[in-house]
């Protein structure tokens, strides 16, 4: 009954390089998972100027959310850089909801964004 | 004639402890019902390490709009605790239209987010 | 041939009341119009303890943006008054896109959000 | 198999004239291409008072994103000026994904906001 869906874009991915003030710069994807079953999220890292990192594991248990920080994302011990402009495909076993939030704390005043990941309707299960 | 969802999904929810300079961190889920009719809204919430938090209850009167505060919901005594990532489901008894806004004072200045929240198509009368 | 919506909505709307630093604070609903013909935008601002303030008009003239002051509005010589939680529906007499931005500079530094407006589907013209 | 849409909108473009702190006012458009195959994305931008600029292009490459700068953006010599609202229309030779970021330093700490451009569901190819 769950109404979520399994593929999910996040074109403006970026983990800023620097931190002052009391908090830390960085990215969330954050995953809500509302039906009983387990979720393994998938994490596609694509770039301007190389080959993506593909296959980023992590799971979002049932009727729990994760807010999974970019950076403590790994594959095969390979992460994402700081301060490279990115994009996320995130590719799910189930049905679930996705949201990206950065905060930037560059400054020692922070600014934060925020945008619903985009859809990719009818994504079905992959 | 009121052409809403009953069913709303915010991947990002969390309070800031904190707050510092004129204004108070906040969340605020904002509903706007443009029925002539009230409207029920039920707010689940949804943790990383415990049980969610189901069933907390206020209403929309017709012609109305509620920028409700998330610290100010409850139910059966409990309340959404600050300084958690959670993630909330937002079930109404008829069809609204949802943001959900953050205002982070955690330092001086301020920082703000907003997002539509997520609105699962042909949701119906729950 | 456009493409747009002729009916958008915005749940949380708020007029900052105070301004310090460089800059205004302000509310902008932007409309992008890439038909040939001029467009009437019609605001409609529901509130949560009052009567909605209904039929605020601007044109929105062909292939042309318009990135509207929301304290620019008046409607039989009201206006939306500051410092009150307010939402919008945005009435078009033709297909357009709608866009909605906050800058809150009640402190000296800045806080930005945007949020696309929500689109009613199959609104046709209205 | 690649699931994007070809027409994004951005309603509200704006380039910040001024920057101070340690980081430049910019928007980006940010584009993912998860295809095998380069896109062309052609970027027209509408304005308030004056014709529209048409048919500024880049290319994105087949599995990467770019994150483009609307300042580099130009056709026949023309660029965006600064300081003015505007809106633009991204029409792409086959499906990608598309967010719009901005980045104000007008004062010293910076302010964010970002968005999901609005896709034209069925553009097809164009």
């Amino acid at each position: 009954m769950s109404k979520g869906e399994t593929l999910w874009i996040i074109p403006d991915g970026y983990i800023p390089p620097q931190s002052s003030g009391e908090l830390t710069s960085h990215e969330s994807v954050c995953v809500l998972n509302t039906s009983e079953k387990d979720v393994t999220v998938t994490i596609h890292a694509y770039f301007e100027d190389r080959e993506p990192l593909m296959g980023m594991e992590t799971i979002v248990p049932g009727r729990r959310t994760r807010h999974i920080r970019t950076s403590s994302l790994s594959a095969d011990g390979r992460t994402i850089p700081a301060g490279v402009p990115y994009a996320m495909e995130v590719v799910c076993s189930g049905p679930v909801y996705v949201q990206y939030s950065r905060l930037d704390a560059t400054q020692a005043e922070n600014a934060l964004m925020s945008v619903m990941a985009y859809p990719v309707k009818g994504s079905g299960s992959v």
